[in-house]
């Protein structure tokens, strides 16, 4: 058909904020905390339950929900030729345990409420434009996570992804097999499969652009990222008996280790992240000298030759100050730094300048699906300000203006690919 | 009667070692671990299969067993005046988590082997000499220990005991009553009896006596014991955005409060025991900066002065080096150290003379329940060598020699009150 049959407002496309913001509260109360936030894990009845809001939303609009091997969900608006690649625009439904009512779920609900307004306009654009909610990016329950974009770009096999454990032994084999067990009638599509660019729309989760007053980010790249898990051996002993001088306390060797790592790698410059998140101490009994500690290191800069410095300064300190016990450095995560389209960076530029949104560059400080994208196809990302830079957070909050916001720089910036709009694809 | 029918060896009495050892070797199969140890603890499944074991071996040697409202285990050689205050000997049938084959149960067998041996000869003692198992000297599953001898001596109300919960929510109070609905018929002695006397058996917990290549430690007292639960109150954060700069990082101040408390506390002289025993962290997730991190902290040391002095410290360095978080010291056990009985400590050193085992004054760096029965009685306790100082582990292991011997050291002190041996009571 090509262009819409209503027709833009001055000229220019506009979303319906208001039913964007219902549909985000909407889905804050799928597995809302006490607390004001949001605990969704990957694949939990939660999930499920917005899954099936999703779809619900999708079908009344005349939209087409479909899976895939990993777990991800496809809502597409079909397009003149249903062969084409796709454009993909989206994020994650999943929460960190403690988190928010924006971190993911926005750039889900954003792709579906653009979807909705070219579908109510009548538009059906020349190849698919699909909403995508990729499984698993926080990794809470299935660690590490961006298992749903990792897989679709190959980076992670389909077995090892699936062969995953929560803490209660469960794999995602078996949750993703009932996941799918709950929608029979979704249509899968292959895994992998080609796609003419990605966008994907989402809160800062820092403190710049608030601290500008700037209402869009428009994101040049992701900041590298590696991730370690350490474990240090000691021996453990009677707190009342062993004396100090012969103890072998992996808390203690710890605390020597942590200090070093806090002040060296979390201290060398401004722009690095250093975090020690998760810490498990055995036996972790009152009136025992701890015998083993296990923790887990975030480590992020936008510099990759800084960041791959960093990563092996962190485990020679390690060793440096772990005597006299002994420790064991697993490097996971390796995720060097990437630079998004320039093309599609400059079309986001103009589609903020045409909704008169005030706009600047920004380097993503977090990691995103779009990551794994980005090699594959045009990639790039639209940021909005959240209060006091806060994310995976109970209080997490973004104003309704900036919502609405950055759901129409993705409308506009989508329009070219629906025939309409700009004109050209940019 | 008075004196036994069977004489004693060339003068000396003896307990059956083979059978202790045995006996000690069977209780070590109730809660068994796969790495050799013992996983045994208070109110639970095994401890009830650890009683109905030691009734059993009781009621065949013509031994009275019975119970109190806090869950403590007597077995009585009957007396000829039942309503003098008995002597009691015993310790405890709980373990750590991963704890040992002879940490509290070798006093308990060492008592009831002594019984067993009297009866056997014959022995009917003036007043009852009694084997008592203290319920929950550990406190791992129900926290503090220390619970069947503290209500026992009036130092906590059944109250407060029953109150208690584990880490699955059950309370004492519902376990204790299952404790006593599996034995019926078991006779309820009333809470804190008086009693003449208190002996308690135990490993070392420590190196001293096979450092010293000696058999028997004789107990001279127990050093004072602090424990303190420490809350750091930060702020979470997203691991990739939130600048260092600006973080509360929970853990980062843990790490400089640790770190001043090992270096102050921990290196303040050769007799201080310093231990952060149990951590834990929130929200725990690899990708948030951690809020909150809890802590159990135990401290000991032989001098009330220099305890008191240090947790004084303890509070004042938390207060200093938490900023940018906020720290909360809540004070929970302050046991004073105590000395133990002197007539009681001359009659263990005769004792062993007597069996020709090598002999030494020790101050014990662990608690034990007998810290709560001194105040109501002349109390002492024998100490036996084990392996490397090693307790509260797996691989705890005592020589069989040692066994044998600190259980007749007991059976020779214990004679006075059957009217045998030595003569007079000490």
């Amino acid at each position: 058909m090509g262009t819409a049959a209503a027709s833009p407002e001055q000229g220019v496309w506009r979303i319906d904020a208001e039913r964007l913001w219902s549909r985000l509260m909407a889905l804050a109360r799928i597995g809302a905390t006490p607390g004001g936030g949001v605990d969704r894990q990957a694949l939990s009845a939660e999930e499920i339950e917005s899954w099936r809001t999703m779809i619900d939303w999708a079908v009344s609009a005349g939209l087409e929900p479909s899976t895939d091997a990993a777990g991800n969900l496809f809502i597409a608006l079909p397009g003149a030729d249903r062969n084409a690649p796709p454009v993909l625009a989206g994020s994650h439904l999943d929460s960190q345990p403690g988190g928010g009512r924006f971190d993911g779920v926005y750039g889900v609900l954003a792709a579906l409420e653009v979807l909705t307004t070219l579908s109510e306009h009548g538009v059906r654009p020349q190849e698919d434009i699909v909403c995508v909610a990729w499984m698993n990016e926080e990794g809470s329950r299935f660690a590490p996570g961006m298992m749903g974009s990792e897989a679709f770009a190959g980076v992670r096999s389909l077995e090892a992804v699936r062969a995953v454990r929560d803490a209660d032994g469960i794999a995602v084999a078996d949750a993703l097999d009932a996941l799918h067990a709950a929608f029979p009638a979704l249509r899968r599509r292959p895994l992998g499969f080609p796609v003419a660019a990605y966008l994907e729309a989402h809160i800062e989760q820092g403190p710049v652009l608030e601290a500008q007053e700037c209402t869009i980010g428009v994101v040049t790249g992701i900041q590298g990222k590696k991730t370690f898990d350490i474990v240090i051996e000691g021996e453990r002993g009677h707190a009342g008996t062993l004396a100090m001088a012969d103890r072998r306390d992996a808390l203690e060797a710890f605390t020597r280790i942590a200090a070093a790592l806090y002040a060296e790698i979390g201290g060398h410059d401004d722009a690095v992240k250093f975090t020690i998140g998760r810490l498990q101490v055995e036996p972790n009994a009152p009136s025992v000298v701890p015998e083993r500690v296990t923790m887990r290191i975030d480590l992020r800069h936008p510099d990759n030759a800084v960041l791959g410095y960093l990563g092996q300064r962190l485990a020679a300190l390690c060793e440096t100050f772990a005597a006299p016990c002994s420790v064991r450095v697993t490097a996971l995560v390796d995720a060097p730094s990437n630079g998004f389209d320039p093309a599609l960076q400059q079309a986001i530029a103009r589609a903020a300048g045409s909704i008169e949104a005030t706009h600047m560059p920004i380097l993503s400080a977090a990691g995103h699906d779009a990551r794994h994208m980005a090699p594959l196809c045009p990639s790039a990302m639209i940021f909005i300000p959240c209060r006091d830079g806060v994310s995976h957070a109970e209080h997490e909050w973004a104003e309704p203006a900036h919502v609405a916001a950055g759901a129409n720089v993705l409308l506009n910036v989508l329009l070219p690919y629906a025939g309409a709009g700009e004109g050209e694809t940019p």
